[in-house]
């Protein structure tokens, strides 16, 4: 057993911090063997609607405070363990760990994603860590994979689903070809969506995951506001059943690539192949595909989310950080970040499925493939499908075959102008 | 750009060390940036056989040699990369650059999992690193996520795809209702299987590789030879036939398990349920699943071999050693290898798929369901499914309820003596 002891100071009190406090404690002797160094709690940093909650009567008063002054004042704390997310004042409170060359370990994406780099440079100019292996996919290992194991890849791509909330409600909707507004409500119920589903349905969390991803695996800063995001709000039952009929799933799809000089970095909802790896993750899991110049397709899935997986991830960083002390290794040198420009969504070219409702008249599918055609999109299927003989409406669904998002948002202005068209039903791109 | 330099031996020159070198070559820059150092091929010992290839050529001559004495003679060499694969001469190739304090990175998984443990101690003994990421999985993260990201986990098992050679002919045969003998041709033809079949059919090679994964993930040396083996070639069309019907796929899986005091640890085709994730990993592809109390199932997937992905593992592990020396960081200490036993085979309980041929006669059914009685082995589905009429044969599938490995031997020895059983055609274990 060694002596020597490494400082543990939680901010948060939450259920991912309760569970990092149950596995220091409770695997303390263990980590300690795997680390040389044993990991100890010294000072959680709670609000006091905190003290209330199971995990901190299961600390006990003494290890808790409210105040920051008292916890900043806490001798020997090494490591701080920031665990309350959101921007503000998650950011301060990195920095001032920074800034007083203490580690860090972190499991906000948010913070993270918008700060990261300037924070990674901070870390790496006072010489301590930085560590996030928590912030993107819970307890599977994908920050560790990226920084270390696949370095010596030229990433081609990054294909991700990284947000439970959404897989879950997507899955709902493949299989009770049930609304979107009906799922979310029902997923909300089960606690697998908030109650301001906003971060999720927007498709803003998985930005935030990307940015962390795609900055790691192109070594060049890579902002949630550079990011395209699109939303699942608009995906319907018919959307479902038509993805089905021609070989589909619906993902909301995390992508990152190479495109020329630039990268391509957008959030949305996809049609993938039925047989693909990604079609067949379901529910809250999550799974990035990694399509490195070596390793070809690399995959990497589980639990993106929860208290127990989170803390597996929290504390192997810590334990990465011990580790270190014990061996006398300084951290890992900051990396030079490159400047590779973020390709505008204007110029991304993907293949669409596009569904409108079209008046159940001669001449319609004529107009809309005329239109398609003026701006360079050409259509690989066209099939006029279920007609509502009342109303005379029928659906009309096209695949095309790649086109510039810019043509194909010009295409869909003038779609609408049409007399023929009543409605753009919805547009989702595909990736295969 | 730093000035230092990471000097590194190969040993072999076959199509992997083609691939490493060629990497060294041609991103010794980049490699260098992100490691601190630069890695720079000294010597490559090859048997005069090699002087002719084209990676020999590409290399130079005077970066080659012929003998050992030159090859250890060469100067400022840190690391000695293994490459020539085998039990024999590649032990002792390992054991001589650990005695003379050099670092090892092998992608040997014989010599890991027969000799990994003592070569471990004695790499910890001598400070010095022995790493073997792509003796597992080729170019997919397998044995560093176990050693520092899941390390906070208690592993209840390992459930894997790990050769690539029988997961492309069980999935050829269940695609094209083909037999074994059929594919394995094909395989052969398209260099997916070696000449001599034997060590990737009978289960020999993923047995290898799971000793190293079980070693990892339960801290305690699992040796080959305490892995039970099964091979894929007793398989026929009418199995994965039964299975589909069943709602099974077949596939070789490497399972280790805690059970009890002690780790199952296996190698033999199974029924696996075909929504799962294990029955979606087709062709040339592997596939891990490990279990973690904290994670729970978390997947890596991608192809298991082939020069490029495992120079990518082979590269990271140089790397990883050249990061630590410019850190000049100690290697990860030995650990220390618990001793759990491995439970003998006899004592595994699974279920059970069973294929007979029975006389197309009253009864029969009732004697096997009897003789299986006996041995406390509960039926939970039996069917008669097709009948030879001219031969009076009626093939009957039974699938049973949980049952211990020695039971169900001792069962099938007395169905094979009875009367109306004419053959006992296959058995196969079921993991669900």
């Amino acid at each position: 057993m060694p002596r020597r002891e490494l400082g543990l100071g939680l901010i948060g009190l939450g259920t991912i911090a309760g569970g990092v406090a149950k596995v220091i404690q409770e695997r303390g002797q263990t980590l300690a063997e795997q680390a040389g160094i044993m990991p100890v709690l010294r000072k959680v940093k709670v609000l006091p609607a905190d003290l209330e909650r199971p995990q901190a009567r299961a600390l006990g008063r003494s290890l808790l405070t409210t105040e920051d002054d008292e916890f900043w004042a806490t001798p020997e704390i090494d490591v701080v363990v920031e665990l309350i997310g959101g921007e503000h004042p998650a950011l301060e409170y990195q920095e001032q760990a920074l800034r007083a060359g203490k580690h860090v370990v972190t499991a906000n994406k948010e913070v993270i994603a918008k700060h990261g780099v300037a924070l990674l440079k901070m870390a790496g100019e006072r010489g301590v860590h930085l560590r996030y292996e928590a912030a993107v996919g819970g307890g599977i290992p994908l920050i560790a994979p990226f920084r270390r194991d696949l370095v010596v890849n030229h990433v081609n791509g990054i294909y991700a689903i990284i947000n439970g909330t959404t897989n879950y409600i997507l899955s709902r909707m493949a299989q009770e070809k049930a609304g979107f507004a009906e799922v979310l409500a029902e997923a909300q119920r089960l606690g697998y969506a908030e109650a301001n589903p906003h971060y999720d349905v927007e498709g803003i969390d998985a930005a935030y995951k990307l940015a962390i991803l795609a900055t790691l695996a192109f070594r060049s800063e890579v902002r949630p506001d550079q990011i395209f995001c699109e939303g699942i709000s608009s995906l319907t039952a018919r959307d479902f059943q038509n993805a089905r009929e021609l070989g589909y799933a619906i993902k909301l799809l995390a992508i990152a690539k190479q495109s020329g000089a630039g990268i391509e970095a957008r959030v949305h909802p996809a049609f993938v192949a039925s047989d693909s790896f990604l079609a067949q993750v379901n529910g809250v899991f999550n799974a990035v595909l990694v399509d490195g110049d070596l390793t070809g397709q690399v995959t990497f899935s589980g639990k993106g989310a929860g208290a127990l997986p989170t803390s597996s991830a929290v504390v192997a960083d810590i334990l990465t950080i011990g580790h270190d002390i014990a061996a006398g290794a300084p951290p890992p040198a900051f990396f030079e970040s490159l400047t590779h420009n973020v390709t505008p969504m204007a110029d991304v070219v993907t293949r669409y499925y596009l569904r409108l409702n079209g008046a159940d008249q001669p001449g319609v599918l004529a107009q809309i493939a005329r239109t398609l055609g003026d701006h360079n999109i050409s259509i690989a299927s066209a099939i006029q499908k279920q007609t509502d003989i009342r109303a005379q409406i029928a659906e009309i669904v096209i695949v095309t075959h790649p086109a510039r998002e810019q043509e194909m948002q010009h295409a869909l202005g003038e779609l609408r102008g049409l007399v023929g068209v009543r409605e753009v039903g919805n547009i989702v791109r595909i990736e295969d």
